[in-house]
């Protein structure tokens, strides 16, 4: 059995800390939170306690709190040669306090507090200071997921970066197609199964040889269609991407 | 049973077909194609032809053709009185030879030849010069699908405006979210589970309220870091769709 400390009570914590608790090689010993209102609700399921004195023995610390905290927060440990990880996309390895043995465990999803999420299928990118804590952190990765990663902190950096283009600015192209409906009294719903099937295919297919719509096959009168029939700001958008389409098959 | 001809041998023409052959109350008469050689699979399970001039009686003629001919191909029917739709979510419903009773049936979805699809959830749009027309347009879709939908020309172009950034536009973001990993010798597939979720994720939240990272918390520092590691294309795109996710939170 693997014992765990989690800090933290955000959307990563939470979930981890649900993951934990039904995963059979770990031991959850003890959550931690300054707001200790956060976390009362798991008071019949593990330890709890907002006091960095009362700190329980584990075999791994880690630290899932807001990514600006990190650092700092990690200095007021007092876990010299423990094992102590954070759970951050953006995060040095080596930005944690230097008195403890360093590691990550950055589990690369989109967490909700509202949607429940099986963590068998999320990636677990890992890392760590010394080679033998990357066997307890991998061993840690595949009780609770199918896909654990051997990621560096550079390599970690790029991810967090592609996950902006493939999530967040994903998301935001999503926001617009639903104001272009909600301007025509159409229903988003029309659109949900295209945007559905859109990230499917690329679950099996290169995304570069899924492209398809009028850059792709430069069809300059639809293009011309469209950009007449937007605003300003969503014109810019559209020419922009349309433009690096057309590069990227050149 | 309706009994429906159908024109073309593309994906559109191809997946409708297969549906057609498979749904009960239709009687797919005859599919049409000018390269007969596309269609010769067919002929077990349906009667083909190259010949606009041994077309069979029907209900429905189905124009599923590339956009640009669609218009002239509708001139070369001698089907007046007949209605006869066409498949396209940018041509108007107009386009088509005045002779005929116009229409539209549009499944709104990606295909592709390789990946199959399940017709039940794809969007049919549909409309009609005549009313009576639509009844027996409504009655088609829902034969094949769950999702039938009246949409006039006005909102079908402004569908597939919204469809280009919801599935064209997100396609080229998967694109350049799998060259960084390819750059940095990450598998794509640690991508794959986010951007899965992340289309779930709409199916039932409203794509603005579930918005997340750099851009919607206006993390500078974040932000900053992430463009200095960008090629200049990526940088433009990167800092309009920045740009356009904090105007939208204003």
């Amino acid at each position: 059995m693997i014992k765990v400390v989690i800090f933290g009570s955000g959307n990563v914590a939470t979930h981890l800390t649900r993951a934990f608790i039904k995963a059979k090689d770990v031991n959850l010993v003890q959550v931690y939170s300054r707001t200790i209102e956060n976390i009362l609700y798991l008071t019949k399921k593990v330890a709890i306690t907002d006091s960095l004195k009362k700190l329980k023995d584990a075999d791994i610390y880690i630290i899932a709190i807001s990514d600006d905290a990190i650092s700092d927060f990690s200095k007021e440990l007092i876990l010299n040669d423990k094992l102590v990880v954070h759970t951050s996309g953006s995060v040095k390895m080596n930005d944690l306090n230097s008195e403890s043995n360093k590691g990550v465990f950055y589990p690369l999803q989109t967490f909700s507090t509202t949607k429940k999420i099986s963590f068998k299928k999320v990636p677990i990118c890992i890392e760590s200071e010394r080679k033998e804590d990357l066997i307890i952190l991998e061993k840690l990765g595949s009780s609770i997921s199918k896909n654990v990663y051997l990621i560096d902190s550079k390599q970690r950096q790029k991810l967090h970066l592609a996950a902006v283009f493939v999530n967040n600015f994903v998301n935001h192209l999503y926001t617009i197609g639903n104001k272009i409906c909600q301007d025509n009294k159409v229903p988003f719903q029309v659109l949900q199964p295209l945007i559905k099937e859109t990230a499917d295919k690329v679950q099996h297919i290169n995304p570069k040889e899924a492209q398809t719509g009028p850059a792709q096959r430069n069809d300059q009168s639809t293009i011309a269609k469209h950009l007449s029939q937007l605003d300003n700001n969503q014109k810019e958008i559209y020419k922009i991407l349309t433009d690096s389409i057309k590069k990227s098959h050149n």
